[in-house]
């Protein structure tokens, strides 16, 4: 088979990288750190777009634009995001090219030099805070409530597909609040939204929590994250969502009159997922044979492939198909006929494999005789032959649980995977081994968290919301600790 | 009322750019020429999007992304294509910023400059071109028929909002095919999907043809446009489709083995709508009172406003508006209640006129004791009592009338307003005194056309496919034409 993976156990980052352009869902592209998003990788990132996009009108957001350019000048005004932040960009200097002088093909027009350089956005907060001065006056102008699909970029040294690329696409938040306890909601509003996301559609458990210090998004005053456990026991950031406080509007003079005519500065939100969340699909679930999608997010759900060595055959078979695929249609199941002619059904088994296709269902000439097809699900592998009356019901059901299981075996596997810990040498001892989520006791200071950092490669990946608080002491420093934080190797 | 507009009559430029900013749907952000796309606006673009994004599917379409930087050097390779078209552009030079060693900011890294430049895209011929060279092996491989959705920037001197800005948002399709004949099915199978578009959802009455050889796309063989007539007697090309023969195919060395295992080049084509479609749909329709939105493409297309004095009395509304609202939406008719405290309804009413909502309705006190509600059209201002009972029907039958009567009114417009003419002095008097589209005879020849263009600053629209051949004589030469061509002075 031309399409073999690196097996897991031999080389994880081999295995993914191979998964991701064999079946068809990225590449790198011409351009240093920028990818190809091919058509089956791209309609998987519409599915999850499509829902988020769904979840985020239905909680009262809309969407908007905002330019691809800032002006270099912005940065500089929000001091800590700048420090933290802007400097690994992409850097327009000038606005036109003309005929090389001195012979073939084009230079860049010395004569069209930018007064002041534009930056390629690498998140939006400093043009988009400049826009809302222009849009805030009173506190009647509030909330507002808006996200945008866009393109960003940023100069990643070291990229690996969908998971740290120099573009990537993401959707970004950008909320406006007359007071910060409702600005404070609205942040944990859209990390629960994301953690139901991840869960409900990915399959992906997920830890919510609080960033540290180090962690924390530049100019944020709190960062929420969710963070995933992958198979190789590394954890996957995979959506932060922002309390800015009032930085924002400091640095750009963004205020309002409240409902006594007093004027404040406005409070403020930022939050986004990227196609990183493909790579966290990806690896969360797939194995040896190719990606697994749980069906909320598969293009499509089931793949009919028909079997047969006579023209007369197919033309039975695919008769019988339509009314399979009408029935399934009925039910809101998506479903491709690859009745292709220059394939193999072998092939076509390995190719669906490889692409994840949930429900997989084979017709031969036998099967048109005695009413029945052979079913395939892609997450167990298992076979059955079943009869086509009721195939509707029957697939409809085994979507919803696949949907079920994918995420029952992740979080299984988080389960086994997730540690606790006492003491320093049992720490490095199981990051060492065994890998995964570890939860330990940390006295809360930037520089234990360095140390560890530094000895290990572990980095605090929140501080869980949802786990009971629990007296201890620091596995570092042995100073109290009021809980355990989630620490891991991360991606 | 706040809000008014200069009115068309006066100057049509700037009732353009009152009604964009008034209304709501984008505005100039603080980078020259690029424009923020407001909540209002991006909604009418999405549900564009949103259809078009159907169409493009169900004629077989899929969605991809490709990078946004494209090498310098790739705009050499084909040579129409950087003879017409690459030279204003953003150049990224630079990616990296640091603290400015001699005080506030940043600064651009002079250590940090990139070997070769990238150029933001323009377009993605090349990009795009460059990548298929790896996917087309053999015809199997044939045809590849790829959308993207995405961002562009040409670095416009004079721009306006929507019809002309420096970043746009559009989409593109590009499609490699195995034979010509293909390849030419391709392209005016897609600009009858843009017209069909322009037609039934915006409303808009356009005229497809081929472009001259000066008005045609850098590195086409052809290129087919639609064109739609402004209220100001200016045409707006509203979308192109381009037969791109081999050019990019040979310039990026794509090649396939065809059936009898002989190698060829690829044919190709490239397609394209952008946001510029807002000004489309802005300019055909609208009057002095604000936006006129066809139904399908309504963000909202009715909307509801109570008339009260008392509490108890809006309570007693918003009851009957629920139940109202429910029989709408059961007719797939989206609905927005107004029911906030702080503006009158006289105020609303401007508002929602303003904005271009089809349909709104009034319900005060007597209304609820009568069991009617006031129903106001957008389109011809005409305001009706009417029953509670039945109202679904009727909003669902008033839409498609709506819908129609815009499209009526805008093709009766361009009826009047196109022309034939058969002398040069007819025709310049037409232009001076009456504008729209003129019909005349041509010879055929740029030299003609760059003539008439200079004089007259009008420019052949199109050769209309569509219209009967008759021989005549160039207006211009008087040498011999088999058909009369579209000139227009255009935005």
């Amino acid at each position: 088979m031309a399409k073999e993976l690196t097996p897991r156990s031999e080389n994880y980052s081999q295995w993914y990288l191979d998964l991701v352009v064999k079946a068809g869902l990225a590449e790198s592209s011409a351009v240093r750190g920028c990818m190809v998003i091919k058509p089956y990788g791209y309609a998987i990132w519409e599915k999850m777009q499509r829902q988020l996009d769904d979840m985020f009108k239905e909680t009262g957001h809309e969407n908007a634009y905002f330019p691809l350019f800032i002006p270099k000048s912005f940065f500089s005004k929000e001091a800590d995001h700048v420090e933290g932040f802007a400097k690994e960009c992409a850097v327009v200097t000038h606005y036109r090219l003309k005929t090389n002088p001195e012979g073939n093909g084009v230079v860049v027009d010395p004569e069209a030099k930018l007064e002041e350089e534009l930056i390629i956005r690498p998140t939006s907060e400093t043009i988009i805070w400049n826009t809302y001065r222009n849009w805030i006056q009173s506190h009647r102008d509030l909330p507002i409530l808006i996200n945008q699909w866009a393109n960003v970029v940023r100069w990643e040294m070291r990229t690996r597909l969908f998971l740290r690329t120099a573009e990537f696409l993401w959707q970004e938040g950008h909320t406006a609040h007359a007071t910060k306890v409702e600005a404070i909601e609205e942040t944990e509003k859209i990390i629960n939204l994301y953690a139901e996301f991840a869960e409900k559609y990915m399959a992906v458990p997920v830890i919510k929590g609080l960033k540290s210090e180090n962690e924390r998004f530049a100019g944020a005053v709190e960062t929420y994250s969710i963070e995933a456990l992958m198979q190789d026991g590394k954890a996957l950031q995979s959506g932060t969502s922002h309390f800015l406080g009032q930085n924002f509007a400091k640095a750009f003079d963004v205020r309002f009159a409240n409902n006594e005519g007093k004027e404040e500065f406005v409070w403020a939100t930022s939050w986004g997922v990227s196609t990183r969340l493909m790579g966290a699909l990806i690896m969360a679930h797939s194995d040896d044979n190719g990606l697994i999608l749980p069906p909320k997010l598969a293009p499509y759900q089931v793949v009919i492939v028909p079997i047969y060595k006579k023209e007369e055959q197919l033309a039975a078979i695919s008769e019988k198909v339509k009314e399979i695929q009408a029935k399934l249609k009925s039910k809101g199941i998506s479903v491709r006929y690859d009745d292709s002619d220059n394939k193999k059904p072998g092939w076509k088994f390995a190719e669906y494999e490889l692409k994840g296709v949930p429900v997989r269902i084979a017709m031969g000439p036998r099967d048109l005789e005695n009413g029945t097809v052979e079913l395939a699900r892609r997450d167990t592998l298992e076979k059955k032959v079943l009869p086509v009356e009721g195939i509707e019901v029957y697939v409809m059901n085994l979507l919803n649980e696949i949907q079920e299981n994918i995420y029952n075996k992740a979080a299984k596997f988080r389960t086994e995977n997730t540690t606790k810990v006492d003491s320093y040498d049992e720490f490095k001892e199981i990051l060492n081994n065994k890998g995964g989520f570890i939860l330990a006791h940390w006295d809360g200071t930037s520089e234990t968290e360095l140390k560890i950092k530094e000895e290990t490669k572990a980095t605090i990946r929140c501080i869980p919301l949802d786990d009971e608080k629990e007296e201890g002491r620091c596995i570092y420093s042995g100073k109290p600790s009021k809980q355990r934080v989630l620490f891991a190797v991360a991606y």
